[in-house]
C-alpha cells in the first residue's frame, strides 16, 4: 500500500484556492501510485478558522468543498481535516474531524477527542470532543485515524488530558497510524514532535504517517515538517520544512526500513526561515506585494529589512530614514549602507521641520514644561505618521520593527514605532535579534558591523542609551524569559541570582504595559509564548504592578 | 436564617484590596445579624484573572487570601468564589470553586461544572469541570453551591451542555440554592437572567440566592443586580444595578413572600450607566484620573465627552478641538458649545501649519499625485498625534470615540482617531449613538442640537459626507447587525430585503478590515457580541472578502 502525504499551505477560508490545491496534489498522488492522500487537520478551512466556525455559512461552504473532494476519491483514497455537524443537540455544533473519502463516498469520520484550549488554541470554544474510537478497513488494511492533540497524550501520560484516544483505537488492533495536524512552529517544539510521534510507534508497535501544515496564517507559522516513522519508532522520514511538498511512501518498505532520517535544526536558521514564511503568507495571502518600514540605523530595523527584503524582494521593500535632530550621523549612514546592500529604494526624510511645527502648535499648552517623554513620543509618531502615509499613498504594509523585550517593558511608542500591520520580530528578545543578525552575517557582512557593535539607542533626546533606563539586555532578557516564558514568581527569579528590586522593577513594567501590547499588530510567532493570542492578560489588574 | 448577598466591585490581582473589602462586609452582615455572607465568583481573584492563572505564584497568593478569609468565617459563614487546585494530575490544573468556609474552617468547597468557553469567555483554557455534586450543611439547612454557569442548563435544555448540575444537587433535597457569578452585562442579558433564575427555583421548589459582581474589569462590565427568588418563581428582590449593594434576606420571609420585585430596564439607561460604570472604573482601577478626547463638533465624540465628564468630573476631561481646513466653521462653534455646556476644559489647536509642515516633507515622493486617502488619514493622524502629546504630557488618557458601525466597516484612521486607551461607544452602532444622545438631552440641551441633527461627517476633505461613501446608517446598522450578531449568511440578509451588492460590498468591508480592529483599543461591552476578545477573527482569511 502507498501512502502520500501533502503538506499544503492552505488559506483560511479560502476554500476555491484550497480545494483547487488539493486537486492537484490528489492527480498527482494518483499518478504516483498513491492508495491514499493525507491532508492536514481542517484543510479545507484553513487553520485556525476561528470564529468563522460560528457562521452556519462557512460550514455549509466547508461541506460544500468536503462532497467536492469526494467526488474526487476514486481510485485513490483521500484522508481530510474539516469540520463536521454533530448531530446531538447537546454540546458544541461542531467536531474537529478527518474524513475518510473513498470510491466517493464519505467512508468514515473519526473526530478529535483531545482539543487544545491553551496558548494560542482555542479548540473548546467551537467543538466537542470525540468520544467513540475505531479503525477504518481499506484495501486490507486497518487505518488508526487520528487528529493531532490526538496522539499527544501517550499512555495517558501528559497531565493535560484524561483519555489516550490511540490507547482505544488499538484495541482494533490497526496496522498503521494516520495523523492530520495543524502544528505550529515554535523553535524548539520540532523535537518534541519526533519524539512524541517515536513514543506512538512504540507504544503501538505500528507505522504513524504524520502531515501537517506548511504556511502562516497571521502570526501562527506552520512549518511542515511531516514525519513518517516505523514501528521501531525509527523516523523513515522527515519531509521538508517551510515548504510545500508531496510524498509517496511505500508502507511494506517503511516497514521493513531500520534508517533514521531526521533533519539538522539549527535555532536561528529555523527562526530565519520562519520569519521569511511568516512574511510572504501576510502579504501574499492578503493580496499585498509591497513593504515599507522605518529604517533606524538599528539593529531591529536591520534585520526587518533583511528579511523583508529576502521575503518579498528588494525592489518590493522601501525603507525611510526619518532622521530628527537627536539622530547620529552614523544613523543616517549605517541605514544608507544597509539599504545599498540589499538594494532596496530608500528615502531620507529628515523629521525636524514637522517636529518643530508640532511643538508650536503645542506651544502655549506646553509652555514652561521641560522636554521629555511627550516630545520623545512625538519624533516616534512623527514617523509613524510619514509611514503610514506612504503605506496609504503607495498600498505597502507598513513593517512593525518592535522586539521582544522591548514589547515586553513597553520601551516603545504606541502610534509610533509600534505601528505596522504585522511585527516580525516581536517574539525575539534583543539578545535573540542580534544572534540572528548574526546568522544573516554569517557568510557575508549585508547588515553593517556598525550596527551590530553600536550601543542601542532609541535617539529621542541627546546622547540617550537604552542602557540609561534598562539593564543589559543579557539580564534583562534572562528575567523576562523567567517571567513570560517559564511563568516564575518574583522569588524564583530572585533565587536565581537577580537583584531583588531589579526583578520587581522589571516584572511591574510587563504588567502595566499591557495596554500598550494590547494594541500592537499581530506578531509572528516563533516561541513557545509569544506576545499576542497567546497570552491573555487583564489590562486593569494589578498584580505585582 | 439569614443570607447576606454581597455584590461588590473587585479588582483582578488586587488580592489586599479585594479582601479588605470582603473583611468589611463580612463585618456589617454580622452586625445585621446574618448567618451566611455570599461573595460572587472568583471574588478573591476578580474576574476574568486571565492568563495570572497559569501563574502559581498568583495561586498561592489566591489561596493565601482564601485562607485570610477563613479566619473571618467565624459566627458567619462566607461563600465566596476563588480557584482550588485540582488533586489529580490529569486534567487542568485548577477548578473554578465555591468556598464555603465556616468555624474558621473549608467546610466544603464546589466546583463549578459548566464552564463557559465562548464569546469573551475562556474557562475551559484553566478549568477542570467539576464532576461531583454534593450539598453542604449549616445550621439545620442543607444548601447547594453553585457557581455562575451551572444554572444556565435547567432540565438539560442548554443545547452547549450534557450535564445539569443542580439536578444532580437536588437529588440530596436542598432547602436553598446559592449560585455565585459573574455574569457580564449586556443591555438585553438582564431579563434573560431573571428567567433562568425563575425556571431554577420552579423546577427545585426552593428560593436561590444570587450574587453578582458589580464593576468593569477593562472592557467587561458587571452589572450587579444580583437576585433573591422564592420556590414560587417569585423575584423576592433585585438588587441595584451599577453600584456596589450588600443585602441581608431573611429565608423565611422570602420563602413566605409573594411580592415580585424587579426592577424597569430601559435599554438606553442600562447602557448609559453602564458606560459610565466602565469609564470610572477603567480609570479607578489604573490610577488615573483625567481623560483627554478630540472634539470634533460630531456626535460621537460629543457623547463620548457627555460620559466622560459624568464619569469623572467634568474639571477631568479636557477636549481639544483641531480643526483643519476642511472643518466647517460649525463644527468648532458646536464642539465649544458642548465643552461650555459641560465645565470641561478645552484647547483649540489648528493643525493646518502641522500638516503642511508634513505635506512639504512629503512634497518629493509625492510629487504630481492628487489628494486622496493618505492625506485624509494624515490630518486624523496629526490629531491622534497632538492628542497624545497631551496625554504624555500631563497624564491623561485619551479616550477612543469611535463607534460600532465605523469599526465594522474600517471607516476610521489606525493611529488616528482610533487611538485611545479605552474604546468608551466602540459597541454601540451609530444609530444608537444617536439614541443614547437623545436620552443625554432627555431632560436639558446638552448636547447642542446643531450636532445631533446635522449629516455626519468626517471633514477631511471639501464637503464630505459619511453618505457619500457609506448607506444610510439606518440600512448599514442593520445589515451589520446581522451579520455580526446574528451571524447570517448573506444569502440570508438579503431575504430581509435588502441589495445584493450591498450586502456583498458592507460584509466585505468587515471582514477585509479586521486588521484594524486587532489594533483597536478594548471595547466596553454592552452588547451580546462586541468587537475585541468575544469576536475572534483571523487577518488573513478570505471568507466574503
Amino acid at each position: 500500500m502507498k501512502i502520500a502525504l501533502a503538506q499544503l499551505n492552505f488559506h483560511i477560508g479560502n476554500f476555491d484556492g484550497n480545494y483547487t490545491k488539493m486537486k492537484q496534489a490528489v492527480a498527482d498522488a494518483k499518478n504516483q501510485g498513491a492508495d491514499i492522500i493525507c491532508f492536514p487537520e481542517l484543510a479545507v478551512t484553513g487553520y485556525p478558522p476561528r470564529d468563522f466556525l460560528e457562521f452556519s455559512d462557512f460550514i455549509r461552504l466547508s461541506d460544500q468543498t468536503v462532497a467536492r473532494l469526494t467526488e474526487l476519491a476514486d481510485g485513490i483514497a483521500i484522508v481530510v481535516g474539516a469540520p463536521s455537524k454533530n448531530p446531538v443537540v447537546e454540546g458544541k455544533d461542531l467536531f474537529n474531524s478527518a474524513y475518510f473519502l473513498a470510491e466517493k463516498k464519505i467512508l468514515h469520520v473519526t473526530h478529535k477527542t483531545l482539543l487544545p484550549t491553551y496558548d494560542i488554541f482555542d479548540e473548546y470554544r467551537y467543538f466537542e470532543p470525540g468520544a467513540s474510537f475505531h479503525t477504518v478497513s481499506y484495501k486490507g488494511k486497518k487505518i488508526a485515524l487520528s487528529v493531532c492533540e490526538d496522539i499527544w497524550n501517550v499512555g495517558n501520560e501528559n497531565p493535560l488530558y484524561t483519555i489516550c484516544p490511540l490507547d482505544e483505537a488499538a484495541k482494533y488492533n490497526p496496522d498503521f497510524i494516520i495523523n492530520i495536524s495543524a502544528s505550529p512552529f515554535s523553535f524548539n517544539h520540532a523535537d518534541d514532535r519526533l519524539g512524541i510521534i517515536r513514543e506512538n510507534t512504540l507504544r503501538y508497535k505500528v507505522p504513524l504517517f504524520y502531515v501537517n501544515h506548511v504556511g502562516a496564517q497571521t502570526e501562527i507559522i506552520f512549518a511542515g515538517g511531516s514525519v513518517v516513522a516505523n514501528q521501531h519508532g525509527d523516523i523513515f522520514d522527515e519531509m521538508p520544512f517551510f515548504e510545500e511538498s508531496l510524498k509517496v511512501f511505500d508502507l511494506e518498505e517503511v516497514q521493513q526500513s531500520r534508517k533514521n532520517q531526521v533533519q539538522q535544526k539549527n535555532k536561528m536558521e529555523l527562526i530565519h526561515q520562519a520569519l521569511i514564511l511568516g512574511l510572504k503568507d501576510y502579504f501574499g495571502k492578503l493580496g499585498f506585494k509591497k513593504a515599507i518600514l522605518g529604517l533606524s540605523g538599528g539593529i531591529d530595523s536591520a534585520v526587518v529589512a533583511v528579511l523583508a527584503a529576502e521575503a518579498l524582494g528588494a525592489e518590493n521593500v522601501r525603507c525611510l530614514l526619518l532622521p530628527s535632530q537627536f539622530s547620529s550621523g552614523h544613523s543616517v549612514d549605517d541605514a544608507r549602507d544597509l539599504a545599498e546592500n540589499l538594494g532596496t529604494p530608500y528615502d531620507i526624510i529628515p523629521i525636524k521641520t514637522t517636529y518643530d511645527a508640532f511643538m508650536k502648535a503645542l506651544d502655549v499648552p506646553f509652555k514652561g514644561l521641560p522636554f521629555g517623554l511627550a516630545e520623545e513620543n512625538l519624533q516616534a509618531r512623527i514617523r509613524g505618521t510619514i509611514l503610514m502615509a506612504f503605506s496609504n499613498k503607495f498600498g505597502n504594509i507598513l513593517l512593525n520593527t518592535s522586539n521582544k523585550s522591548e514589547a515586553a517593558v513597553g520601551y516603545g511608542t504606541l502610534y509610533g514605532d509600534m505601528n505596522g500591520g504585522l511585527s516580525v520580530i516581536g517574539d525575539l528578545y534583543k539578545t535573540e535579534v542580534f544572534e540572528l543578525a548574526a546568522y544573516i552575517n554569517r557568510h557575508q557582512e549585508i547588515i553593517p558591523t556598525h550596527i551590530i557593535t553600536k550601543p542601542p539607542s532609541a535617539e529621542l533626546r541627546p546622547d540617550q542609551k537604552d542602557s540609561d533606563s534598562l539593564p543589559d539586555y543579557g539580564i534583562l532578557d534572562r528575567i523576562l524569559y523567567e517571567y513570560i516564558e517559564e511563568q516564575k514568581s518574583p522569588n524564583e527569579i530572585e533565587a536565581m541570582g537577580f537583584e531583588s528590586k531589579l526583578v520587581a522593577r522589571i516584572l511591574r513594567m510587563v504588567n502595566i504595559n499591557e495596554f500598550k501590547r494590547y494594541q500592537m499588530p499581530p506578531v509572528l510567532r516563533v516561541s513557545d509564548k509569544a506576545f499576542g493570542i497567546g497570552r491573555r492578560m487583564p489590562i486593569v489588574g494589578k498584580y505585582l504592578s
